[in-house]
């Protein structure tokens, strides 16, 4: 059995590719609204769910304690592109925890703007763990470790007090138990636990309303939504589909991109959670996905609905800039 | 109905991502080997017939008159890197009909090789269509229209000499005729005729052998693909699958990858040909298919076979270099 097609690529007159995959939307008592494809199997959500993991730092006072805004909170939820002022900030966050970039233990990557790598290189310099999209995810966790007075080293590890803070906060959002035997590594290096993607809708459903979490993360939650649709330029960057879509929607939409295909979002007026993934792990088909669901679900004027047309079918043009083809969501989606 | 998976990507207990697509292997005869999936559809083969598409240059004895050697007949058939020796010898190639980088209409993009555009911005450059990946290609293009008088202008035009020329080697090699309303723009702007893929494979088989080619065409694909095994680094670049598989298998196998996930590829002492779409577009995938499809056909000793296993089973790593997962084909192509 296979999922059905979710966006076709289209070059001149003919479909090129396709991307087949799932797509769960939840509402936060757990009714879904809407499901597509075989989605009780178990997804890694990967970076996805950062918002989710962000909730101990704010949580645990630890993002009042260091005096972090929007940028910081932002940032925490961010699969960013390594710009200087991502870098920038990232930095600041370890600052104030008497960190440094050594502290990190995600690894080095360039920058995934590739502007931003030019920049470097240009500048005569090299990439350090603070250009690691998910550096300021990592900040956080340090921040955590810190302020709780707990030794920082090992924080990616499963069984560290961060990690199982992080664990806790999925569980409770996702309705879960996780599982050793379905749980991965990261490309960061923490574990990533594989949940259907029903319990990830319903888990952003929850996050994007706060129905049905205790008051202090209800509270999390709504601040770090308020961070992301405040500065969603450090959620992810440049050119990026999680910062253009939240800098157009603002608050009425949450959106996270994960490695592999994974998206997951929230309309919070809706009172929606969205998870998919697409099969194969094409980014391009998770975006267009993501964006028909949000054309689908949440109410919009004509501009703004001319807008998400571009993201929902995205032009193809060659190293000339002529248009050659592009990408369109299936009629299942739409 | 779909297509089988060809490739599964694993993380982790689980199987994180999956890879769809179909596969056909021909002899010159034009009987059937091996087919996997839906091989009925026209597929764009994109740069994977770049090798055939460099047979008028040969034949028309444009390389002899430039004097060409292997490193640019290599470069004709190349996907490059767009690193340093790729760039040079393309602009040799251009100097050779009076021609200059202006003269090349496939538009410019920084270097598919990373570390090239890493060192590029580090020494204040900026990409040219030099850098193209395909600018070998369409070096061998201007050639073929200055050595035969022609204008060169807009010779990425269907209509323009040299693509006529191209189309007709095409569909002398597939057997079939190639139609308008198959026909969509690459990214370097020349148009890919769509074929399925028993025509590619069948036209790689002929490739290899000569079998049922006129003699010159049949020697001027010799020609070619004694180039690609003997510099094998002008087809491809540092740490990339054509050029890899060729350094250790040399004339044995003729590997040339395509966008999209197309794959096209001769075993000459075997006489067969092989073509693969991976339905998502997917290079990962449509490398490994390759890798299993090599391993299938090719006799080969232990310590190769050791080799191509890492290419059909390649390791993933997270950003520390732990391991953390790996591609492997399914069961359906072994």
């Amino acid at each position: 059995m296979s999922n059905p097609v979710l966006v076709e690529v289209l070059r001149g007159p003919l479909t090129e590719s396709r991307h087949r995959g799932s797509v769960c939307v939840m509402d936060a008592d757990g009714a879904t609204v809407f499901s597509l494809g075989e989605v009780a199997a178990p997804v890694y959500p990967r970076s996805a769910v950062k918002p989710i993991q962000a909730l101990p730092l704010v949580e645990s006072g630890t993002a009042d304690r260091y005096g972090f805004g929007e940028e910081e909170l932002a940032l925490a939820c961010a699969s960013h592109g390594g710009e200087p002022a991502h870098v920038e900030v990232a930095q600041r966050m370890l600052g104030r925890a008497g960190l440094d970039v050594t502290a990190l233990e995600c690894g080095t990557h360039w920058p995934l703007f590739q502007t931003a790598t030019q920049a470097l290189a240009r500048s005569g310099g090299a990439p350090s763990a603070l250009h690691n999209n998910c550096s300021g995810k990592h900040a956080g966790f340090l921040c955590v470790a810190c302020a709780a007075g707990a030794d920082h080293h090992g924080y990616v590890a499963a069984g560290h007090l961060v990690q199982r803070e992080v664990r806790a906060a999925l569980e409770d959002l996702t309705g879960m138990a996780l599982a050793e035997e379905r749980c991965g590594t990261d490309g960061c290096a923490i574990p990533s636990w594989a949940v259907p993607l029903p319990a990830l809708a319903f888990a952003f459903a929850r996050y994007g309303t706060g129905h049905g979490l205790a008051p202090e993360r209800a509270k999390a939650a709504a601040r770090l939504r308020a961070a992301c649709a405040a500065q969603p330029y450090y959620v992810a960057g440049t050119g990026r589909f999680c910062t253009d879509i939240m800098l157009r929607f603002g608050a009425r939409v949450l959106v996270k991109t994960g490695a592999e295909g994974v998206f997951c979002g929230a309309l919070p007026e809706q009172g929606l959670g969205i998870a998919l993934k697409c099969d194969d792990g094409g980014t391009r088909a998770a975006e267009v996905t993501m964006a028909a669901m949000i054309a689908r679900f949440l109410p919009m004027s004509d501009d703004e609905r001319a807008v998400l047309e571009r993201f929902a079918r995205p032009t193809l043009r060659n190293w000339n800039g002529t248009e050659v083809g592009g990408l369109r969501p299936s009629a299942a989606l739409v």
